[in-house]
């Protein structure tokens, strides 16, 4: 068990950190205690903003001397409140968003060492000046930061080609439980001297540790894009076809998103100058990228022509090519805008699930009939990365019912059917968010149990006093 | 402390495991007790080779009720000793060997099962037969095991495009210190449920368990392939056609390694057979490999073009393209029997070395000339994987000594020295061989104290008894 923090602490954390380090005022703490998705709303003395590393020390070794609780926070955009503190106001919140200086980028090792608090699209911005990409993207980019990128193994839209973001860290730099330095931020490409401590601070939720900084991967700037839009009658079928693009153009496939016609449609409904790409609908659409780097060919040749082809052989319905940008961007909105059309009809309860990529087809038939069956009228909204085996796999309430009242009478009962769902299809209940809070009950239930001994052995080994963002991640005893 | 093993636990284990799976006779032994570079011939008491994982959850269970240790091993193929037991006779020998069975393979999820003892050159063969490759290969492949290639998380020669084993690793099973079985083996591309169990065990040395079987990521075959052999004067001018290969190929790059003449001239003294790809004699070579996936534009071309500009440019000295796959062997073969040559010509310190990509060009100069004026008449004999900034940067006794005498008397000290020098340079004195027992104590002298802590919290929390190959990787207290 942790200790409140007394007024001792909180002084000494005042004097270190300074008047642009330390708050404790409500007005400043208050747009970050409650969680992105507005499920849970915590309590904490102050705001902690430290500018420095050295200052992270500071506050771990203070808090840890005194047995306080931190909680590591990013842009505050988790998906399952993983950096919103306890609601008994026991720990103290930490925000890594002064650090947001980028060290160095490098096209010659093709490294980028950014801190914990920059923005993901800054980091975009800054790689493309030099010729560079860092290839992770998700909607949540003008807010979401390396550090909570980092620390919940962030997925997105290009992991089909790039990984996650555990494949592009090359290094990390964290602060321990200690308040000691963990200085493992060398990028070096080759490096077997030990267990990978940089692997366990990635997707650890801030637990065994805070993140202060890494070394990213960077690749050549895309020299050019094709974007299709394509309807099918089956997701198997798109199986098919992404195996003979990958063929056809020389791997350079990198997103590969499969969107239901329900979720098409709401998006139509909801988002003003939105308009369908194909003239029919269809059962399943997807929506799939190519690049080139610099230099080599236009990958919308290729595209055209291995789509024309499976237009012939019968395996897809229909297909466009995005003719020049604004169009490939309007594709694109079609996607990202799915979550926001959702909340405009009156929300849903939200999985994010993962299966092998082979099972998923079937696992969208089967698992949507077994739901709308178990709750009758409740509708399935499918849509997600469907190269990765990962599916949003929501579930809205039935038409003419009160939206909140019956999400929250049957949302956790929902969540837990689907989620036993994706326990006997070999899945995972977390693809690409993490654990946190809002998911920890059902990761308990569901955990193998020498997993989750090992899990809580880490755990105790790193961070013995359990100050590091406690509630989170690993199941309580 | 572990216990000698006792007659009552090597008969429980000779009853578990019947004739095939327990030996204690000397001739059956003998083969695996001294390491691949015979420098450390170890003691034990018994080879245990359990054929499924309930055996080797049955060996793990009954040594570590007695506390007796136990030392992993495969191909024995180990570059640091990392499979041969301790002297003392303390440990009983856990062979992997049999269990050799591909449990699975998917071209449509494109993913292997492997259990450990599967042999590398096994693997390319089955996942060719579907059109699939396994796209890690190095010159032990047909002796190196599968659960040996992730516990030393290996490199080889294709690890400037698809990383090394980590990058490839989807899945472990593996048999944990208590005897549980970890079961780590679902090959979901995405699964964000806590600490990657999975990542910690590769590069583990077998410390913190047993892998038993892996998920492996399988890719296209290569349709094609353009193998090129270049010399030049400069390796900062490696690095820069580096650069505008990979732009000019579409990140078709596959290998780019880099000999010295010297390096090359033993090859052609001692090997038979072998002759030099270029008339002249350069300070430098590059071995560059290209490939293309079936059905994409051979990459040959575009190579013949990009090297012509690059003499044309004065940034190399000569290229030549192998004309036909035996012309493409030959020069593989120059490359891989540089360390059959090295040891022909009398053996050399050998020294597995990274730093940064863009710093290797230097540390080439620079810690040459060091090494050669610290220890006169000492030759440096460099090459390796310059496009992944790892380099065996061996050192060869002066001409006209006693080869061996020198390198008794001398090898130790050789060896700090050049890890000193790789630690200035911010560099891993271990790129890809790990650590095992012949790099333990360079290891414990250089190792960042608030990172030895924590892989010892983590040994300890896994294995508390301490009966997982002792004496590897973790520097003793």
């Amino acid at each position: 068990m942790t200790q409140m923090p007394d007024a001792n602490l909180l002084e000494s954390l005042r004097q270190r950190l300074g008047p642009k380090g330390f708050s404790g005022a409500p007005e400043d703490l208050s747009p970050w205690l409650t969680d992105w998705r507005g499920r849970i709303t915590g309590k904490a003395a102050a705001l902690l903003s430290p500018s420095s590393v050295e200052e992270v020390q500071a506050i771990v070794a203070l808090a840890s001397q005194a047995g306080v609780a931190l909680v590591p926070q990013g842009g505050n955009s988790s998906m399952v409140a993983g950096a919103t503190p306890p609601v008994d106001g026991s720990a103290l919140l930490l925000s890594l968003r002064r650090m947001r200086a980028i060290r160095s980028l490098s096209g010659d090792d093709n490294v980028a060492v950014a801190e914990a608090g920059v923005i993901l699209s800054d980091l975009h911005v800054a790689a493309e000046k030099i010729g560079r990409r860092f290839p992770l993207s998700l909607a949540a980019k003008g807010t979401a930061t390396i550090g909570g990128l980092v620390s919940t193994n962030a997925g997105g839209t290009q992991v089909l080609r790039f990984g996650t973001m555990r494949s592009l860290v090359l290094g990390i730099e964290a602060v321990l439980p200690s308040g000691e330095r963990f200085d493992g931020l060398s990028a070096l490409r080759k490096d077997n001297r030990g267990y990978d401590l940089r692997q366990l601070l990635v997707g650890a939720e801030g637990t065994l540790g805070v993140v202060t900084a890494a070394s990213l991967r960077l690749f050549p700037s895309a020299g050019s894009r094709a974007v299709a839009w394509v309807g099918l009658a089956d997701p198997q079928d798109a199986l098919t076809l992404l195996r003979r693009l990958e063929a056809a153009t020389g791997e350079s496939i990198e997103s590969f998103e499969i969107v239901s016609q329900d979720a098409l449609d709401l998006v139509l409904r909801h988002i003003s100058g939105t308009r369908a790409p194909l003239g029919d609908r269809h059962r399943w659409h997807l929506l799939i990228e190519a690049t080139a780097p610099e230099g080599a060919a236009d990958p919308a040749e290729t595209l055209t022509i291995a789509l024309h082809e499976a237009v012939e052989a019968g395996l897809i319905e229909d297909a466009t090519i995005a003719a020049n940008e604004t169009q490939a961007q309007s594709f694109w909105k079609l996607r990202e805008d799915i979550s926001e059309a959702e909340r405009l009809d009156g929300g849903s309860a939200k999985h994010d699930v993962s299966v092998a990529v082979s099972a998923m087809p079937r696992f969208l038939d089967e698992g949507a009939q077994a739901v709308e069956q178990r709750f009758p009228g409740a509708r399935v909204l499918a849509f997600g990365h469907l190269g990765d085996g990962n599916i949003h796999f929501n579930v809205r309430p039935p038409v003419g019912l009160d939206d909140k009242a019956w999400l929250a009478s049957e949302g956790t009962g929902v969540s837990s059917f689907v989620h036993d769902l994706v326990g006997e299809a070999g899945g995972s209940l977390s693809a690409e968010h993490g654990i946190g809070q809002l998911k920890l009950a059902d990761f308990a239930r569901t955990i193998d149990p020498v997993r989750l001994a090992a899990l809580r052995a880490i755990k105790q080994a790193i961070d013995p006093k359990g100050i590091m963002n406690p509630g989170k991640l690993i199941p309580p005893a």
